[in-house]
C-alpha cells in the first residue's frame, strides 16, 4: 500500500500555498518554531481572501475580514530542508462569519504536518462594526470553494 | 468606576513575561500581526517552565514538554507604542499533559488584548514516546500555581 | 579591574531600547539568529524617530526618513535567558541623510554583542523623491544627540 | 529594449533561492520590512553551505561556517504578492574566510530589489578558535562557483 500523495492528503483543500521551508524557522530544538506554523496559514489564507477578490472588495469598500480566534494541532515536527503545501478551504459559512480550515503537508515525510482553523468575520473598517458578508464574495467563495457552506463543525473554533 | 489595573487583569495568572510592543510587529493592516501573539504566548510559557525547572529537568534527562496544539481568541488590537505582560497558568494537570492558559495584557489599553491556550504533553525526547510528567516538575507546578490542578474546561483544547 | 558598566559601554548613545531576548529568537545553532539583530536596530532607530518627532512629521507630511542600506558586525552570540539594551546615535548629518550607528549589549555577558549602521535618507512620500531634512528634525536632533553632525565615517556605510 | 530577464540579473551568481513573498512579510509601510532581506540572505547562504557540503562537513567535524558580518543596500521595495529568486555567489576566498554576495531579484518588478554581502569565517565549534576552511570545501566551491577566488573587494566589508 502506497502512502497518500500530496494531492490525496489535499484533495478537500481547493487553494493551496506552497512555501520551501526556511532554515531560519527552525528554532533551538531543531524543529520549525510553533509560530511559524500561523504564518503558513495566514499566506494560505491570503491567498483565499485573493481567490474571491476579498481583498480588492476591501480596499473599494472597506468591508474586509478580520481573524477573530485561530488554532493549531501539530501533527509531526518539520525540519529543512522542506517544502510545504498549506491547503485551505471553509466550513460554516454564515451571515457575517465562516471557518477557514488549514491543513500543512510535507513533502519530505509525504504527512500532514499540522491542522488548523481560523475564525473569519466580515468587518466593516469604515464604520467600525461587524458587517454581513458581501454577496459577490459569498458567491464567489461557494463557486471556488463549494463545500463552504457546510456545517461540520459542532462548536465554535477556539 | 475604575478600569480595572493590570494586577486585576492578571490575578489569576502566577507567571508573568512583559516585552515592548516592537514597531515591526505590525503589519500592513497597521496593527500588530496575529502570529506575534503567539511569540507572545511562547515566551510566558517558556518563563512558566523555567520557574518550575522543567528546561533544566529535560537537558538532564530527555524528559521534557511538547507543545501538541495551541489556540488564540483575539480581543482588541495592538498597536506600536505599548507595553504588553503575558500572564501564564495551567488548568488540568494529568498524568502526561496540561493545559497551559495565556492572556495578553496591553499597557496603553488598561485591557485584555487576547487570550489563549495551549496543550502541553510530557515527552521522553530519547525514548521517543509520551511520559509521565516528572514528579518534582508536578510538585513545583502546584507550589508556584496552585490551581493547576483543577480542571475547568469541559473539553480538549483545539 | 573591573568590566565596563552597560552606562559605560553606551555612554555615547543618547538613543536606548531595552528588551528580553526571547527564547524563540534563538536558531538552530542554538544562539539569537543574525536576522533578530536587525528588528534590535529597527525598534532603537524607531525610538530615536519617536525622540525627534520624525514620525508625527512623516504623518502631517510626507516627509519622512528611508532606510538605504544596513550593516551589522557580529561580535558575542546571544543567548536566551538575557536581556539587550540598544543604543542609537547619528553621525554625519548631511542635507538630505544620515547615518545612525547601533550598539547592542548584552546585560548577561556585560558586553557589546554586536554593532552596526544604517544609512537613512529623508524622502518625500507624497512627490516621491529625496527631501532636505526638515529644519525642526535637524534642530531636535542636534539637541537629544549633540554629536549627530559629527563626520567620523571615511566613507559611505556598505 | 527589452528589460533584462531574471536569468541576466542573476548571470554571475551560480545559487539560486526562490520563495513567495509573503503577505506578513510586509510591516505598517506596507513594503517588506528590511529584516526580511537578510532572511532571504540567510536561506541563500544556507543553499550555497548545502551545495558545497559545507553543512555535512560541519556536523562531521564541528568545522564549519560562522556570519562575522553583514549588509543589505536596499534598492527597489518590494510588495506582496510578489516572488524573489535570490542568487548567491563567492567572492575573496581566503585561509579561512570568504565574502559571499547576494542579489534579491523580484519576479514582479523584473529588477533587482537589494543586494548585500555576508563576510564569512570558517570556524571550529569544538575548538572554540578559527580554521582554515577545510580543503574539500574549498575544491567544491571553487567547481560550484569559479569566481569564488577573485578578489574584487578594495576592502573589508563592514
Amino acid at each position: 500500500m502506497n502512502a497518500p500523495s500530496l494531492e490525496e492528503l489535499l484533495a478537500d483543500y481547493p487553494i493551496r500555498f506552497e512555501t520551501p521551508v526556511a532554515w531560519g524557522e527552525m528554532d533551538a530544538f531543531q524543529h520549525v518554531n510553533n509560530v511559524v506554523y500561523f504564518k503558513y496559514f495566514e499566506s494560505a489564507r491570503i491567498a483565499y481572501f485573493a481567490a474571491v477578490g476579498f481583498a480588492e472588495h476591501m480596499e473599494a469598500t472597506g468591508v474586509g475580514p478580520i481573524l477573530a480566534s485561530t488554532s493549531c494541532r501539530f501533527k509531526r515536527p518539520l525540519r529543512f530542508p522542506d517544502r510545504v503545501t498549506v491547503g485551505a478551504r471553509v466550513r460554516d459559512l454564515a451571515e457575517d462569519r465562516f471557518t477557514m480550515l488549514y491543513r500543512v503537508v510535507s513533502h519530505q515525510l509525504g504527512a500532514v504536518a499540522a491542522e488548523g482553523e481560523g475564525l473569519i468575520v466580515s468587518y466593516d473598517y469604515r464604520a467600525e462594526a461587524k458587517a454581513p458578508l458581501p454577496e459577490a464574495i459569498r458567491a464567489k467563495m461557494l463557486k471556488v470553494d463549494p463545500g463552504a457552506a457546510d456545517g461540520e463543525l459542532v462548536a465554535d473554533p477556539c
